[in-house]
């Protein structure tokens, strides 16, 4: 089984692709990279150009699911969250409609699961993904550990939950 | 001209559609309405479930430009904003699909141009979308009224630049 983690952004938005195994709870790297949009674009502009560069992904990559990080209640910069929030729901709405089941993971599980700390820095994790899949350099920019991070935390789970 | 405004949510999504017409400045109403999403539905699901009901109104209403509040950077509460800022984006998403103009207002500005008053309540708001249109009762639930209300604001504007 395929799980499409996404780090959702109006500028960048990661994504990474794993592959669970029969019997082993580390999945295997499939695909990863990100979508850059346009920052001159208006909004709406961006969040088509999202939709249709995340349906390519979701098509080639061959996913089943889709993993991404829960809404929390406090944001250090509540309009920046509100702006992603834009880009999260059309994540959601393309997903869907492709058949994906979602699921939302808490961000300090995701960063405790690759780190061993809830409240692990992007470059802790750049690390922990890159000796996760023993890649020769840190997945840049960081938006692409972290969405490799989401889905390896999701799949480790439905690996578990298999056994 | 037609002009769809919309105020999303995630249960309730209210739009209006006016129509400027030559030589005036207050605008026709052509039709508003409630887009409701089941609150039990997971948010994903509520999203595909929208951008259906969406697409309805925007083929038949015929509208040529979406209009909708502006995000602003402070909110009473934050996560509600996200949460409905996953509507807005869908919504921004569609509209921008099928070729509508997106054009985004100030809650204040549509406040004080049916009201004179930028803070108004919802039911003065309610009150001032039933007068200017010398309707029965006011629109109810007061999505609808916001949305209209919404819609006429960027209607004046429109038909004043065309004078």
């Amino acid at each position: 089984m395929r799980i499409l983690g996404i780090d959702p952004g109006l500028r960048l938005t990661g994504f990474g692709v794993v592959e669970v195994r029969q019997g082993a709870i580390e999945p295997a790297l499939i695909e990863a990279g990100v979508i850059k949009l346009d920052g001159k674009l208006p909004v709406a502009d961006r969040l088509v150009q999202l939709a249709e560069d995340l349906e390519g992904v979701i098509g080639s990559s061959g996913a089943h699911q889709l993993a991404v990080e829960e809404v929390y209640a406090h944001y250090a910069h509540p309009k920046t969250a509100i702006i992603m929030a834009h880009a999260r729901g059309v994540i959601l709405l393309c997903a869907r409609q492709r058949g994906l089941a979602i699921e939302q993971l808490a961000s300090t599980e995701v960063k405790k699961a690759l780190t061993g700390n809830g409240h692990a820095s992007k470059e802790q994790m750049q690390r922990a993904v890159q000796a996760q899949f023993r890649l020769p350099e840190p997945p840049s920019p960081p938006d692409v550990a972290d969405a490799i991070a989401i889905a390896v935390c999701h799949a480790r789970r439905v690996a578990l939950a298999a056994l």
